[in-house]
C-alpha cells in the first residue's frame, strides 16, 4: 500500500543493520524486494524452502537471502541466515515502511466537542469521532470510520476505511484495522421467555492490547457485563467471528473465517487455522495449534496440535465412506459376534 | 452503548416490577448490574449455574438473583426466581433501557425529495434514504447507513453504522441491524450458457418481521422473484449469510458464520448453532436444535436435536483415525471375509 | 434493484430474440417475469425441474418456459427449449437490464486532483476516489465507495456501496462488486522472530478479470509480492474470503461463505460448493467440482466431484457414531486379533 521509498542500500548497509552473513559483493545496491520468480534487476529475493531451490538458477534478483543449507546454490551475491522468510520480511519492511498519517482533520470529518484528537493525528474525509473519544498521536481515522463516544484510539494505530468501533472500546497502540471491521457490536447474549428471546444489554466493553492487527470484515463483539480482550500482539486474519467476553492471549495468531463462542479463554502464543470453530465457555492453554477446519468442543490443557477436519475425497470414494460411517454400530456388532463365536468355540475345544 | 441510567431502585420496586420473591432487607438500593466475580458496591448480580455457587461469598454485589436451589448459598439480600437468567436480563434493560434516538435529520444527511420520514426518527451523519423510502417514528438511520430506493424501515428501529439496505427491502418495527450488515444484496442467482454464467436478475426483496436482531457484518440477499423473508422476533448473531428466497420461521435464534443456502426453509423456535451449514432447498420443521458445526444436508421433519461436526483430537491420534476412516471398506471386506470364513467352517463342523 | 422496464415484448418478439420454439398464440404480450406460484397475469414463468409440474394447473401466467419434456403438461402458451433456466434468465435481463448510471459526480464525492474519472461515469455521495485512479466511461463507484490511490476501475463496473478498493487494485470491465466488499486488504503474512509476530508487508496488488460479480462483505486480500488474481467471468456470493496471491480461473463459480488459503490456484469453470475451505499452496485443476462443507487439503489433477462434509444425524445416533469413530482403532486391532487366531487355527487345521 505504501509508496515505494527512494533507497538503495548496499548489501554491506542491509547486512550491517539486520545481521546474517554476506557472501559476495558488497556493494551491491539493492532497490527493491520480489518473488523469485518475478523479481526485477536490482531487488533482493529469497529463498525459504527446498521447492524454491532449482528456481534459483532463472531469478533476475540481483541478491538473495537464504539460510546455511542453501548457500552454495547460487552464484549470486546472497545473505546466509538462520531465518530467510523473517529475514526478508525485515527487509522489506525496510523498503515498504508503514508511512505515518499527514496530520490534520479533514474537511468533512465530525470530531465531537469533547472528543480529544492528537495534532499529529489523521481524521479522515467522512470519519467520524464521537463525544469523549480520544485519538492517539499519529493515529489514523480512515476514511468513512466511526469511533463511537468514549472509546480511545492508541497512538500509531491506524484504522484503514469504513471501519466501526462502538462506543466504550479501548485499542492500545501500533494497532492496525483494516477496512470493514467492526469491534463492540452487541454480543449475542439472549434469554428465552418461554414465549419470546428478550434482549441481555451488552454492557462490557473490548480492551485490544497493542501491535494488534485485525483483518477486513472480522468482528469483534462488546462484553456483556465485562470486556472482550484481545492482548498485546495478536494477528487476526480476515471475517474472523470474536464472541462476548472472549480472550485471546498475547501473540497469538488466527487465520481467516474462524469462530469463537462467548466467554472462550485462548492462550499466548497459539495458532488457529482457518475456518476453526472454537466452542463457548472453554479453554485453550498457551502455544496449542489448531488445524484449519476443527471443531474445539472442549478445553485443550496441553499444548500441542489439535485436528478435526476429515480431507476431501473423490465423491464416490466420500458416498461409501459416510454411508459405512452411517453403519458404524453395525460393524462394531459384527465384531463382537464373531469374536464372542470364536470366544464359545475355543471354550468348547 | 447506552448511557447508564440515574436511577437506583431499590430491592422492593425491583421485585414490585418484575416479580420474584425478595429475601432480605427490602430497602436496599440498586443503582447496576454486574457479573458475579466483578460487580461493585451497589450492583446486583446473578447465579444461573452450580459452577458459580463457591463464588458466591466473595462477591461484591450488593444482591443477587438466584434459583430455588442456592436459596440458602448466600447471606446477601436475593431475589429467588424460576429463571435466574432471565430475571436478571429483565433488571439489565431496566438499567440500561435502549434509548430513543435524538429526533432531527443531520445536516450531512441526504434524503430524497420522495421519501418519507418520520418527525421523531433520527437520520445520522452521512446516511442516505432514497427516493420512495420511508422511516418510521423514532427510527435511528445510524451513521454512514444507506437505506436504499422504495425500502421502508419501521417504527423504533435501528441501524446503527455503515449499513447497507438495497432498495426494495421492508424492515418492521424494534428491529436492531449492527454495522456492516447488508440487506437485499443480489442473490447468487446465476445460469451456465455452456460458455459463461448469465446474471438472473433477482427482482424479489427481503422482508423482515419485528423485533429481529441481525449481528455485525451478516448479509440477507434478496430474492430471486419473491421475497426472503425473516419472521418476528428471530435474533440472528454476527457474520450470517442468508441466501435468497429463504424463509427463517418466528423466534428462531441463530449463532454466529452460519450459512444458509437458497430456498432453505427453518422453522419457528429453532437453535442453529455457530457455523453451521444449511443447504438450499429443504425445509427443517419447527423446534429442531442443529449443532454447530453441523452440516444439514436434507430436509428435517422431526423436532429434535442434530449433530454432525467432528470433535477435536491430538493430531497424531486424528491422523490415525482419519486414515481409518479412509480404509472404512476395507475394514468392512476384512470382516465380511471372516464372517463368511467362520460360516463355512460351522456348516462343515 | 432496477426499475422495471415499461415494455410488453410479444411471445413472437420474444422468440424472435432469443430462439425456441413457440407453441400457442404468439400475439400474447408478456409485461413481466414471476415465479410458477406468484407470477402475475402477463407474466412469464419457467418450468425447470419435474417437481413443478404439477403447479402448471394453478399458476396465473400468462405463458410458460419449459423443455420438451413438459410440452404437453399446460395449454398455455409456451416457449419450448433445452435449457428453460438459462432461457428464463435471459427474459428476466430483457425486462431487469442493469440501468447505466447517471454520469456525474456527486457534490459530496471526493476525487483527487490527478485521478481520471470518465464523463460517463457516476461518483456517488460520500464516494472517495484517490490520487492516481482510473474510472472508466459508464462506471459507478456507489454510496460511500473508496477507491484508493492508483486503483483501476474498469468500463460499466459497479461498486454498490460502503465498498472499500486499496490502492494499486485493477478491476476489469462489467464487475458487479456488492456492498461490503474490501478488495486489497493485506494478505495475512506474518513471519515468527521467536517472541512476536514480524509483518511482511503486503506490496503485491489485485488484479479482477471482466463480468466478475463479488458478493456483499466478500473479501479478497492483495499479494504478497505478486498480485492476486481473479479470472474472467469469476462469480462469487456473499462473505467469501480470498488470500493473498490465490488465483482463481475463469468462469469459476463459488458459493457463500467459502474460504481460501494463501497462493492457492482454482482452475477454470469450477464449482465450489458453500463453507467449502481450500489450504493453501495448493492446486485444483480445471472443471472440478468441490462439495458444500468440504476440507480441501491437497491439489486436485482430476476433474470430477471432491467431498468431505459428514451429513447431520440425530444428536443421539451422532454421538454414537463419533464415539465409535474416536475407537476405529479399537476396532481395527479386534479385527487383526480375530483374524490372526483365524489363521492360526487354519494352520493347525
Amino acid at each position: 500500500m505504501e509508496e515505494k521509498a527512494r533507497l538503495s542500500p548496499t548489501l554491506a548497509e542491509i547486512v550491517a543493520r539486520l545481521g546474517g552473513e554476506l557472501v559476495g559483493d558488497p556493494k551491491v545496491a539493492i532497490s527493491g524486494v520480489g518473488a523469485i520468480d518475478s523479481a526485477q534487476p536490482g531487488d533482493i529475493t529469497f529463498v525459504a524452502a527446498n521447492r524454491y531451490g532449482s528456481r534459483l538458477t532463472s531469478t533476475r534478483a540481483a541478491a538473495v537471502v537464504l539460510s546455511a543449507a542453501h548457500r552454495e546454490a547460487t552464484s549470486l551475491p546472497r545473505i546466509v541466515t538462520d531465518n530467510p522468510y523473517l529475514y526478508f520480511a525485515r527487509i522489506a519492511q525496510l523498503f515498504h515502511p508503514a508511512a505515518p498519517p499527514v496530520p490534520g482533520v479533514h474537511g468533512t470529518a465530525l470530531v465531537a466537542a469533547s472528543a480529544q484528537v492528537h495534532s499529529s493525528a489523521c481524521i479522515g474525509p467522512y470519519a467520524y469521532v464521537g463525544e469523549g473519544a480520544t485519538i492517539g498521536s499519529a493515529a489514523l481515522i480512515g476514511y468513512g470510520c466511526h469511533v463511537g463516544d468514549n472509546s480511545h484510539v492508541g497512538a500509531a494505530t491506524r484504522l484503514v476505511a469504513n471501519v466501526t468501533i462502538y462506543p466504550g472500546c479501548r485499542l492500545g497502540e501500533r494497532v492496525l484495522v483494516h477496512a470493514g471491521v467492526v469491534v463492540g457490536a452487541d454480543g449475542f447474549g439472549i434469554a428465552w421467555s418461554g414465549e419470546r428471546w428478550e434482549k441481555i444489554p451488552q454492557i462490557g466493553g473490548v480492551t485490544i492490547g497493542d501491535d494488534v492487527e485485525i483483518g477486513a470484515n472480522s468482528t469483534i463483539d462488546r462484553g456483556a457485563l465485562e470486556d472482550t480482550i484481545i492482548e498485546e500482539g495478536v494477528k487476526l486474519d480476515n471475517q474472523i467471528q470474536v464472541g462476548h467476553n472472549v480472550r485471546i492471549g498475547a501473540h497469538t495468531a488466527i487465520a481467516g473465517c474462524v469462530g469463537i463462542a462467548g466467554s472462550a479463554k485462548i492462550g499466548q502464543f497459539c495458532r488457529i487455522g482457518g475456518a476453526a470453530g472454537i466452542l463457548g465457555h472453554l479453554e485453550i492453554c498457551d502455544h496449542v495449534t489448531v488445524s484449519a477446519f476443527t471443531l474445539v468442543t472442549k478445553s485443550i490443557t496441553r499444548p500441542g496440535t489439535y485436528t478435526g477436519g476429515l480431507p476431501h475425497m473423490r465423491h464416490e470414494e466420500w458416498l461409501e465412506k459416510a454411508a459405512q460411517f452411517r453403519r458404524l454400530d453395525d460393524i462394531v456388532a459384527r465384531l463382537q459376534k464373531l469374536e464372542k463365536k470364536f470366544t464359545d468355540r475355543e471354550k468348547r475345544n
